[in-house]
């Protein structure tokens, strides 16, 4: 491309032609100010690089919370808090190893990664038998067979769905109950195939759940490349075993905290916004797309907002989630504390999908309210890249807000193309994080909140 | 992100609620085919690490128009073909350096790379003074300074155009004429700062365009963080000196060819549609973004109608332009030669912004043609990312067609954000290509080849 385009000015002038030409070019004037003067990506590296992985009641989050109630002071928060919660306080507790070999041949390793909230194998390790699995129903099929051994789930991403959480939200149940199911039917560890569709070997961690009635067994994930050739393998050969260690354990619960930063609104200092990402995130990297974005994001909306000068007439409270990734506990403790004060939540607002360039919002709304937004609001967004309101909810941090109290709720929803090539992963850092999209997310939340402030939603 | 979104189902059944349904599922198969079987991100693979950099004139070329026969006969060409043209063959000649120091300071070296079609210091460099030029207004103001020095450009991308092509547009005037109008006023060799917004000091290449009246001085762009670095000591101090030595040699022309494949249509096979990217690249990488993800747009659009098994009713080529970079003889001959022959074009489409997730299409429509598509084919692609049809015209490759013949002209529009931090630098590699993005790219325009080979544009 070496050429100039001049055929895209159509896009700049649309909101200044189409759109109401005050509330326009206040989002200019915010847009400006993230784009010449943002702090989102400089906060993000701060975090990533002085912080790191910050799961629940690692040291990290305690560092993390540090660095939220500075950076939110620094932003121009008017009153900045700690809200207590009790945590998970899950540790890997060292190096997860295996290796597998076929009757006879020689020792193969997988590249793995213990599951969140799974326990150890204890020191010795496990060995035995694998049995491959493709899906639920051949499980339930083999049944009889699991008895002694490792399952291994090769459940795959399914690439046609277009929207990647899709096909996370196909697959994840493997990674969430898989232990469990087979742990039922009498199986000793689990392995998955990693939640992904990366071109790459690395492993992708999350949360599972163990379901009260079965044993708890470990469980790990295993990367695309160590998956597809341990399938070989196990399809190819009677008598492949494998050796598993990982040193997990959960300790008892522990004090975290949702790091909070209010501005007081000019009107009505008593209702409430709430914009927000979840602190916490897994160990193996830096936690940058999952969800540092979204913090940086939420903190970059208030920070806007004052810079421009801009004076809220509700109070717009910043929370940075604790604890999001394996318990919500953060995200709980916010709405059921609102609810017992009996506070008025007016909008909830999320970022944990990434800082890519967005695409839409997902929101509470339907019929005549969601349209009514959608044809004065979306000719305002559409230039800094949100083309869409979809009636759907928030994320899960302020989904509590809607189910304890009906507070209408949303969430960004940038381009999902690249962000389970990271999630969860050695690969999610800083450097995977591109500097403008996180900006253009950023923009967009706060032009939704800042419309939402002057107009409400009904 | 740990919890699942179901809110998103809202995308992934608009086409077939509002679309025309035999067209919605015809492109849901264009769709699975190149998610499930695609080739354009293995074919890259190849493209991008058998060959790497293809400039004009270089041995690559040739291995890439080798490339471009292969993968057009393996996605099903009937017809494959190289057409002749005559290139510029300049090259680098070997390592430029740059390093310059405060009067009685150190020396500090310069990360630089010379511009295309640029000429060499000579073997000993060239010894000057610098002069800080910030926009071309300034160079007028200051025109009687200019003699016997470096003139450094340190004009930036305008952050606040959301699209980064408006920016590239502003700024890529100094790295194509800036070295003319320094000559005009005796300045010894140009440098300018480099066309980009990106996080890191990787200088960014890319053609000038000497202006004949004026002598042809030797040229070169600066990374960022030195930009910076350079700026600071000229406006701190006023004897900066800077030793600049490039190698660059423009040879005398050579031959080159465009690689074209065909499938010949049923009904009209006279006429036209031709889909292309551009096969040169520029040379300190791999050409990835820009724009090896053309190519492998434009084969995999051929690979995946013939795939599914649809028989297009006008004739498609496939066209692997010769020299975009540094020239544009490849899309000059194709229209010359088209014209020459007095062949129908009925259509033109090119990607040439990189392989990132579309967004858009820009079309050389108006009016009631251009209202027509947005209505019906809109709600067919908005499903695989594009929103939009832009009042516009095509790339670089496919305007010749316009110019020349009156051909309705289309470019693919993907995000931008990250365009500039690759583009003419070391890392345009294929680490920075998306599979999942790549392939988008691919779906959208196979689908709008296939509605205009099926309803035409009028």
């Amino acid at each position: 491309m070496y050429r100039i385009l001049f055929t895209l000015s159509a896009f700049l002038s649309l909101a200044t032609v189409f759109g109401q030409n005050e509330d326009s070019l206040m989002i200019r004037k915010i847009a400006n100010e993230i784009l010449i003067n943002g702090k989102a990506y400089s906060n993000l590296h701060t975090l990533t690089k002085t912080v790191g992985g910050r799961l629940s009641g690692s040291p990290q989050m305690y560092k993390a919370e540090e660095w939220g109630l500075k950076t939110l002071r620094e932003a121009g928060a008017e009153k900045v808090w700690l809200q207590e919660c009790m945590v998970p306080h899950w540790i890997r507790g060292g190096k997860d190893e295996a290796k597998f070999n076929i009757a006879g041949g020689n020792e193969q390793s997988l590249d793995i990664l213990a599951l969140g909230n799974s326990v150890g194998t204890g020191p010795n390790g496990i060995t035995a038998n694998v049995i491959l699995i493709n899906n639920y129903d051949e499980l339930e099929k083999r049944k009889k067979e699991i008895k002694g051994k490792i399952v291994f789930y090769n459940y795959k991403f399914n690439p046609t769905l277009i929207e990647t959480f899709h096909a996370y939200g196909d697959a994840v149940r493997y990674r969430e109950f898989g232990a469990s199911w087979a742990a039922k039917y009498g199986a000793v560890a689990m392995l998955t195939r990693s939640m992904t569709e990366s071109v790459d070997n690395n492993p992708h961690t999350g949360a599972l759940d163990y379901i009260d009635s079965f044993p708890k067994i470990p469980a790990a994930a295993i990367g695309l490349w160590d998956s597809d050739k341990l399938a070989k393998a196990i399809t190819e050969n009677k008598d492949v075993k494998i050796f598993l260690k990982t040193n997990a354990k959960m300790l008892p619960d522990t004090i975290g905290h949702n790091v909070i930063g209010q501005i007081t609104g000019t009107d009505y200092p008593d209702e409430f916004i709430t914009v927000g990402g979840h602190l916490d995130s897994w160990d193996p990297a830096e936690g940058a797309q999952d969800d540092g974005a979204g913090c940086v994001h939420a903190i970059e909306v208030l920070r806007a907002l004052k810079a421009i000068g801009y004076r809220p007439k509700h109070s717009i409270r910043i929370v940075l989630f604790a604890n999001e990734e394996n318990g919500l506990r953060g995200g709980l403790k916010y709405a059921e504390e609102g609810k017992a004060k009996n506070e008025k939540h007016i909008f909830g607002l999320e970022s944990d999908a990434g800082g890519f360039t967005p695409r839409a919002f997902s929101i509470g709304l339907r019929g005549e309210k969601l349209e009514r937004i959608r044809s004065k609001w979306l000719p305002l967004l559409k230039e800094y890249g949100v083309y869409e309101f979809i009636a759907g909810g928030g994320g899960a941090d302020v989904g509590p807000l809607f189910e304890m109290m009906g507070t209408p709720v949303s969430e960004l929803i940038p381009d999902s193309q690249r962000y389970f090539d990271y999630h969860h992963s050695r690969n999610d850092v800083l450097a995977n994080v591109n500097k403008r999209e996180l900006e253009l997310g950023a923009i967009n939340m706060a032009a939704l909140i800042y419309l939402v402030d002057l107009y409400g939603l009904d």
